[in-house]
């Protein structure tokens, strides 16, 4: 048994490490590659997709998972890597190795139009790209074959083990409370504050996200922060966890804040177990564990009012002529500003949810071939006037506001809600554990905070599976009801209830 | 036989793409990898390096080629793919998969080292490491077994089908001739030129280089100019090219020069036949034509008195305070100074392959066993003396200057002398078929020259291998005459003759 799982680990190194290289490719895609690179790097996306996709489903990786099938013995992460090992092999053997080809350039050769479309809102340029990756999808979806629905293999890739059928009855629940919580809050907390309206250097936002992320325990020595169209974070291991954002001249907050929610998800790849980086293991568990840790990072640190005590002054000394006054209170409205707006991640953390369920209606429609990529504008303004109350009146601000699609990323958005879920559940045991916690984030002091992290939750890397890791963190299973008490405090709270 | 052509062009074109991918791991690890991603990017280098190894070997690409070989009928590309891919399955056969692999990830590891043990002056930093790669590369050297002396083999990997052997009498003849022209000229056009040394923003610099690129027909569309440690030259594919640079704040020549050089290489590359570009064909046929071109444009344009008509007066406009009255007299003296000096790329063109001389005889000695690690920075000091007249007093102006060996390259070396002496014949025939080149490059007009150079060499790709593409374009085989004679002519002119 030892032995075939050291063969084993001999299959699963060598593809952990090009997958290393395929991070690379898709981040040097996005901040750095000349326009009339694309053809060529679509190319090498696809070439190596092949080559991990043939590691994948290599039949002697197959049989030894048979061997190992009782995995009595094993070690706790030796048995999440023939669980995690199990999974990609079973999802790999249904895909045929030309859709995975096809996939992969798709995906590449999508990208860059996307960009291009949105800057100049065309819809009409990116349609044929996405149409032609969803119809890759919608073959992916049927040779997976999980679950109920066609939306439940693609969602599985991203959350293992979800359900659409298990998540209809969250998004409802969110739907329902969020919707009566923004009618009570009607336009109390919608007004812009002042001083925070204006001229912001680049330059300057720069320097200031650079202070955050050092503050919040990023650690540059093992990452980079960049610009691109549309802020990620790209991890080539836990040495190199890459950041991006993207900056408002005329507002520092959307720029601020999308790099605090970046450094949740880097802060989380940097924290993982460095010792199972080679497998699966030493990876991130879910998107919905990920989302988790950058919403913490982003809401319940980055909008709380002590880390607004200790931010206002960071503020107030980045840009002087225009915060030289601004008042750690004037920050808390700021940064909880509720109001419907069409970008989602600018949203406060009422109507973000609403742009997810947006979001998964047309996805889900999207597979099961209800809607078709042409009616997709029209579907998106119906919706938002719905769920958001919202007239939109370009693309750019409706359907091409996200590189999810072009990337090939169906299926991807629920898990921002997971994470809303996950993170309001993690925050609570954190409080728990952490009597001082007010008071150092009042002071700049996060080492705690990702010290508990880490220990509960970046360093177990996938060792637990997402649901089991939430029992082992919170001693629950994932539920709404954290999440939802959390708002109607707080906004309870800022209403001056 | 199309049919084996066909199947053998479905091998070839995934290496092509997955050497797509190496080249970005290369390019990104001296540009943008942060510190810690070493030992990961180490490890995607060495998977990766034994992916293209395991195709490379594939015996069915083997008795492809055993089937291929009455190569009737086929077209040049074809037959130069056929040449060239036979060459690299037999190299690669050759070589155990460990040594591939193990000399992917000591390569990858060594760089970063190199670059620290530079920076600090810190030769014992990078001893260990040079040891590990030279102790592969002896391996290497043994394992493919090319011509008649370890260092043939390392020499034939960048300059196919060269020999030591042939090399001697060239290297000889030119340390003769240089030697004596160096004694000739004495300290008549060492002095510095007084405005040209001093303070030089480095933003201005870049700005320069840009124009100069725009200029010269480099295509940044197809392409980025970043900063390195070492200046290189690196391409994803023709459509991404990508330059880099380093700057000297007190001196505006080193910065302008290498970025000239390195647009040689890069023009070469842009230029490469894009039909061909995920086969051999559509590659670089040697490294001594690839230095051809960057020599060309650094040295037989850059430093030509035409040329500098025209650089004067960018140089006047992007450094006003200093360089306001800068005339075109005084450039050319500025960039056309000889007298020794320790730094290879900053070289003039009389020193310059004295610096090869010394590299040759050192990496020859460690490849022989008669030279190991500790003892270089001996030799290098003794050779300095007696080649080039020098006292060298640190390790970062002696052999840590250079980043080669720290990526394995030894035996690259002598492709720059088997540049200079392509580059001065290919001028000479450059000279004779566009008799307005001196007017056109006085007023910085360079697309007759790239266009003839496009037509004659870059669109030729690896069609014709070295030696017969300098044949087809200069109607004779290399020789070291055109090159003395260019140097004799041109220091007679500017010493007044």
């Amino acid at each position: 048994m030892p032995d075939a799982y050291a063969r084993l680990l001999g299959h699963l190194q060598p593809i952990q490490r090009l997958n290393g290289a395929r991070a690379l490719l898709g981040w040097d895609q996005e901040v750095m590659m000349p326009p009339a690179g694309a053809r060529s790097r679509a190319d090498t996306c696809a070439a190596l997709a092949e080559v991990v996709h043939a590691r994948l489903t290599d039949p002697e990786l197959g049989s030894l998972l048979a061997d190992l099938l009782p995995a009595d013995g094993l070690a706790p992460a030796a048995r999440a890597n023939v669980r995690e090992a199990r999974r990609a092999h079973e999802r790999a053997v249904r895909l045929p190795v030309t859709l995975v080809r096809d996939l992969a350039e798709a995906a590449s050769l999508a990208q860059p139009e996307w960009a291009r479309a949105r800057d100049d809102d065309d819809w009409d340029r990116f349609a044929p790209h996405l149409a032609r990756v969803l119809d890759l999808k919608r073959q992916e979806a049927a040779a997976l074959g999980i679950g109920d629905e066609p939306y439940d293999s693609l969602l599985d890739e991203f959350e293992p083990g979800a359900r659409t059928a298990d998540l209809l009855p969250i998004f409802r629940r969110l739907r329902v409370a969020l919707t009566a919580l923004l009618d009570r809050l009607g336009p109390a907390l919608a007004a812009p504050v002042e001083p925070l309206v204006g001229d912001f250097p680049v330059g300057r936002q720069d320097e200031l996200n650079r202070r955050v992320l050092s503050t919040v325990g990023y650690d540059f020595d093992a990452g980079r922060l960049d610009v691109s169209t549309h802020p990620f974070t790209e991890s080539m291991g836990p040495g190199d966890v890459r950041i991006t954002t993207r900056y408002s001249e005329d507002d520092v907050l959307p720029g601020l804040f999308s790099t605090l929610h970046e450094a949740g998800h880097a802060l989380y790849e940097q924290g993982l177990p460095a010792e199972h980086r080679d497998t699966p293991a030493g990876q991130a568990v879910s998107l919905g564990i990920h989302e988790s840790q950058s919403r913490l990072w982003e809401n319940h640190v980055g909008r709380c009012p002590a880390f607004c005590h200790w931010l206002a002054p960071v503020l107030r000394q980045t840009f002087p002529e225009r915060l030289g006054r601004l008042a750690p209170d004037e920050l808390v409205r700021a940064v909880n500003r509720v109001r419907s707006t069409p970008i989602r991640i600018e949203a406060d953390e009422v109507t973000y949810n609403l742009h997810i369920v947006l979001r998964l209606e047309i996805e889900r429609a999207l597979l099961s071939g209800d809607l078709e990529v042409a009616g997709v504008p029209a579907v998106w303004r119906s919706l938002a006037r719905e769920y958001l109350g919202l007239e939109i009146w370009d693309e750019r601000t409706g359907p091409l506001q996200d590189i999810h699609w072009s990337m090939g990323s169906l299926g991807y958005f629920p898990t921002y809600t997971l994470g809303n879920l996950y993170a309001a559940m993690f925050w609570n045991a954190a409080r728990s554990a952490l009597p001082d916690l007010d008071r150092d984030l009042a002071a700049g002091r996060t080492a705690g905070l990702l010290g508990w992290l880490r220990a509960q939750i970046h360093g177990r890397g996938s060792v637990l599976a997402a649901a089991d890791l939430c029992r082992a963190v919170t001693g629950r299973s994932l539920d709404a009801g954290d999440f939802i008490a959390y708002l109607e405090v707080k906004y309870g709270e800022l209403m001056g209830h």
